[in-house]
């Protein structure tokens, strides 16, 4: 056993340390109090609501997952296009992923409550209750993800050691043979984080905008006011939208960066050490994440900006750490490619620079947001155009950071003398970006527990300076949410880039399955052994003047726009369903509107729930049948084409979206703090119909979009045996035209 | 002498025979009386404000091109990257495209109190003046634009069969030399289109919302009533917009479409026959769209639909027509491929069912503008996300079509025995298209002067009777201007991608021009006069796992994004200098209000014409320099991956944003007939906000796409040959690394 074999322990020791904290969190924070006997019903309510939604997704989901997992033995036992393992891998990826999920909300709708009874005592101790039950999520996140793919690289090492199933596979091919496996538990976390995106977007939003438009606008009464029957929906909506629909996201960025690396890395021809470094980065990243999270700590009375310094000053450390960890790590296991220390670097500094750019085009102390709250004077209309303006132009710096990072780490990690290399780097690139994700993520779950901790003292009436105090750690939410974003949506273009580098990967093992040991397209013909993933594409044709590139391009394109148009069009209808029962208690309950009677929630959450579930099917159903049926159609240049096309498209729209509803968002927000009329003026109602047309561009459609993009590139992953086999109709119909 | 050879004058003879009837048509007109002195009057302010407009930035666009010139000079006679012929040709397109634009506007301006005039007689005499004037421009386009051509082609045949210029050219590489020269006059085109249509675009919303924030919403008066200063500008606006821009852009295709074909033919091996028949093609499409256009007549009391009939009859005789004369010719001139054909029906076929759809969304009969208007129930918030939504969705049909269109007249050509007969084939479809331009211009072109006719009827206090008698062509005007967008668009994404296909053959040219005989990229080696597509690209390595290729596709889709903030917010910016201009207006003017006084409308042309003029720059300048900038950075694969990703981007949300502005346009018309309370009630004014969103995204920014694409590949292919001697400092960078 050599060193690198030694050093890959680093990876289920440092997710097994991830869980344990996660752990030790979680039990601290349920020796606080949860405060009064009205603060503890809320909580339940809540608590109960983002539970009861849970279990109604995870049935829904679960049905789809034992049709999708039947699908694939199908494809592996019957059609022979896809290995045995697979369905395995697949059912556990998914299930990690939902575990996580149900972990991490539980613990947020535990903690809010606390956090409202803490701040009765001290800003501090709200802040460590959030911020370290966000860190359960983050925590639990990246142990389940890394603990998952430790045991199935375990796993399929052991087998094909001991010849298990009849696997004798040279060792030159066994590599190949087990990090192609090993993304298809990808596909797992990636079909359900589908669910926690879609589904969560559309209920959180559903519920937002319903109770809005019937509270704030008909009746007149304020937000998170107990007389709403739809606050609590309202309040759930945060946890499954923000919580479990952004853990998912990342689970998935997580899990499939480090898989499609590995898979890269043995193309790239760095074998066993290729494929072990992007796990034991992840695995010292959950170290670093941890003494990050230690860091976090504010002073009493601490302003806005300290509060941001704290949680920034953990994220800092983390960064810092871990890249002096991936020096040693790559100096001990790849000393012959130290490169890939800048290509780590690249990631990490994207990550930062996508994050601050998202800031400047949300935050209420930038100009752009500031120009759309002065819009506001012309009316309703100005204030959209300027907020589409600002999103689409919010588009330009992301958009070039991942250009340059993208060039940047596939030169740093030796591209320019190998292709292989170079897309290596970009996935280590990724694998960097997100290995602090351990701490990045428990900012972003730190948000809607804060936010329900605001709603809690609201509810429950709690002195003015309890409320000032969840006020400002909610406000700090919202920054983090903003960033939080930004980072998702660069991790997923990232990842999305190296899991379709890592399709190439795949298209051999399906065509080895096939039993061919050459590809042969026209006349041109290669080994399938080749790592030359140039002499792939061109075999395949995959260049820019082939129509089937070009048609999946634009397919890929238009999709993401077709996405968005679905996910807003179901908020739509989850809100006017929420609309309709609000109105219907308003009516039949006597007393309600005068604080009298006593508000139904269980019923808007009920209602939610079910509309979530029912609409996030066809555009889920869209995105996973897309790329099967290009395939079908089109063959693997119109599916690497589609993917392309998709990730480009997709990762603007998606930062389009996300900014522009932002921007709204605080622009609102600024105006209510006394600019331009202060609330309920003329300007204020102008910016809240920019607000509200913001809901489902950031936290619905844009989200999702991230999804997109990853999701796309594993369903095709998982299908490559298939489309093979199966595929490319055109071409084979225009072989016999030929 | 052979047969092609003789054939080729049906190219000039349909372009004079085009400017002969255009020429008919004016003088006809012309002949018309314009009706009382006050109808004068408003005709005379209009085309007044129109032609300073045009002056204004011929003056603005002159300059620009005289720079332009003397660069390509010296790329030409210093750098020696380009030849000689390149600078002139380049300025005759923009000339050509000007006088094209200003022809077409001096007689929609001529027409409009003349149709006015004739609506007190009869709606036939009033839809033949309208009609037929558009006919003007319709014709003027593609007389001009093929007059360029013809002229262009027999000139250098000339200078090579003279060896002028020491042009001693053998026959293999004299086609090859003549068509990539040509294509550089479609640059010409291009430029002037983007100027025309940017410029326009600003200056058409810019007038119109500045009127309408303050005279509708501020001061309480209805559209076009004379006492709003602002109005003469608005109507301008529609002129400068609707005519010269529109017609500029569909310059642009149609001479980009027939010189990219031309130049495929070349590298489809098809020789002179390949160049002739996009020519004969778009010569005997004059005739057949002269036939049509004398099909359009009306009876007394015509319905909407009768009149659209009568329109599309027209345009459906057109469409049989150039088919049957396309049979004819591809079976004279190319009958070893007569699979063209199916190629050339594919392309009438597409633009067809592009229409259709943006007809079913844009329309107020069908169901997508039903459920805008109905969401206008919850507000203005509602009306935008479902309006959006619309818009979003609606891009899957042109979309689907486009890539099975693309596909289809690939493989009609014979793309899958040769990949340049296939590319061909795509060339020779928008040839097809286009090829009833003369038509199908004409009911563009009618829109405006159907709604100048309108306006001087509402100005001039008309009867009730003329008024409905213009208001019925005005109705029939926003239909066809709808499916003309459909259509714009559509043509633009075929051309585009002709146009990035004949890319790769200026490439060559710029090889040969650099003396290389071979292509030499690391190890790879293929000779230059090989037609072989495929080699080239593999050469350059333009498939999509090339990180140049990737962050091209990146950055082009971005860029369409920025595109459209900068285009929205500059309409922004030229509708407040109007809101300033009209309050000033109304403060310092005695008795305006009352109709007392005498409004200064010059005054307001005058602002809207600068604004227009100094906001283009921006947006135009960064269309023109990202191409020529990616490539300096990123060679050749980065050129292209910026060409496909910004037409994939591009084509898609400019559907998106010409559809969801149309829903909202008449959401609010559909509202305003009487349904959820019609006008001026809450369900009216959230229709409004939507249609005032609307205005820069169906008018300027939207349409302003087709030009960004088609732009690109234009600036692309001129400075071809300066990017093969200077440009790739990222590939040359890391050779050194390497």
């Amino acid at each position: 056993m050599d060193l690198t074999n030694i050093l890959f322990y680093l990876a289920p020791m440092g997710s097994m340390l991830g869980l344990g904290f996660a752990y030790y969190f979680y039990k601290q924070m349920k020796k606080k109090s949860e405060g009064d006997a009205s603060m503890k019903k809320i909580a339940m309510y809540v608590r109960e609501g983002a539970i009861a939604y849970l279990r109604q997704q995870y049935k829904v989901v679960g049905i789809f997952f034992l049709v999708a997992a039947g699908l694939f033995s199908f494809l592996a036992y019957y059609l022979k296009v896809q290995n045995q393992f697979v369905p395995f891998a697949f059912l556990t990826g998914g299930f990690f992923s939902a575990l996580a999920g149900y972990l991490g909300m539980r613990t947020a709708t535990d903690a809010s409550a606390r956090t409202t009874h803490a701040a009765k005592h001290s800003l501090n101790s709200a802040l460590q209750i959030a911020f370290r039950s966000g860190a359960v999520m983050g925590l639990t996140v990246v142990g389940l993800g890394l603990l998952d793919i430790s045991l199935w690289f375990m796993l399929l090492n052991w087998f094909i050691d001991k010849q298990i199933f009849g696997l004798v596979i040279p060792q030159v091919e066994r590599y190949h043979f087990i990090t192609t496996t090993m993304l298809s538990f990808s596909v797992g976390a990636s079909l359900q984080a589908l669910f926690a995106r879609v589904g969560g977007g559309i209920y959180t939003k559903g519920a937002d905008v319903g109770a809005d438009l019937v509270g704030k606008v008909e009746a007149g009464i304020p937000e998170d006011d107990p007389r709403n029957p739809a606050v609590i929906a309202d309040n759930v909506g945060d946890n499954v939208g923000d919580v479990a629909g952004m853990g998912a996201d990342l689970y998935e960025s997580y899990c499939g960066s480090i898989l499609a690396t590995a898979a890269l890395g043995v193309a790239a021809g760095f074998g066993l050490k290729g494929i072990i470094l992007p796990m034991v980065i992840a695995g010292l990243g959950v170290v670093a994440s941890i003494i990050g999270i230690f860091a976090v700590h504010t002073k009493e009375k601490a302003t806005q900006k300290e509060l941001l310094k704290a949680l920034n000053k953990g994220i800092t450390l983390s960064a810092v750490l871990i890249f002096a960890f991936t020096f040693l790590l790559t100096y001990l296991i790849l000393p012959e490619n130290m490169g890939v220390i800048g290509s780590i670097l690249t990631g990490l500094v994207v990550g930062i620079i996508i994050g601050k750019s998202t800031e400047y085009y949300t935050s209420s102390e930038f100009k752009p947001v500031k120009d759309v709250a002065e819009s506001s004077q012309t009316g309703p209309a100005t204030v959209i155009i300027q907020g589409m303006a600002v999103g689409m132009i919010s588009t330009v710096i992301p958009v070039v950071t991942i250009g340059v990072g993208i060039i940047a780490s596939f030169a740093f990690a030796g591209g320019f003398s190998s292709i292989g290399k170079g897309l290596y780097g970009v996935g280590i690139a990724a694998v960097g970006m997100l290995s602090t994700l351990g701490i990045t993520l428990s900012t972003d779950a730190y948000g809607p527990i804060a936010d329900n901790a605001g709603g809690n003292a609201e509810m429950t009436k709690q002195k003015a300076f309890v409320r000032e105090r969840t006020d400002a750690l909610d406000a700090l939410g919202n920054t983090t949410a903003a960033t939080g974003k930004g980072f998702a949506i660069g991790s997923a273009a990232l990842t999305a880039m190296a899991l379709i580098a890592a399709y190439i990967e795949e298209v051999k093992a399906g065509l080895k399955m096939a039993g061919q040991t050459v590809l042969k397209v026209g006349d041109k013909v290669i080994e399938i052994t080749s790592a030359n993933i140039i002499d792939f594409m061109n075999v395949y044709n995959v260049h820019l003047m082939n129509p089937k590139v070009i048609v999946g391009i634009f397919i890929g394109a238009m999709l993401a726009f077709a996405f968005c148009a679905m996910t807003m069009r179901a908020v739509g209808r989850a809100a006017f369903a929420i609309v309709l029962e609000v109105r219907r208690q308003f009516k039949q309950i006597k007393g309600l509107l005068k604080g009298k009677g006593k508000a139904d929630y269980a019923s808007c959450v009920k209602i939610s729930t079910l509309s979530a579930q029912k609409e996030m099917m066809f555009p889920s159903l869209m995105a996973v049948l897309t790329p099967v049926v290009i395939g079908i159609i089109l063959g693997i240049p119109g599916v690497i084409g589609l993917l392309m096309g998709a990730l480009g498209s997709g990762f603007v729209l998606a930062v389009f979206m996300a900014n522009a509803g932002g921007a709204w968002d605080n622009a609102k927000k600024y105006i209510e703090q006394g600019h331009y009329g202060g609330k309920g003026k003329a300007n204020h109602k102008a910016a809240v119909v920019g607000d509200t047309v913001g809901d489902p561009f950031k936290d619905t459609s844009g989200p999702s979009l991230n999804i997109l993009i990853k999701l796309m590139s594993m369903v095709s992953v998982i299908f490559a045996g298939l489309i093979i086999k199966y595929g490319d109709i055109v071409g084979k119909v225009g072989e016999k035209i030929k």
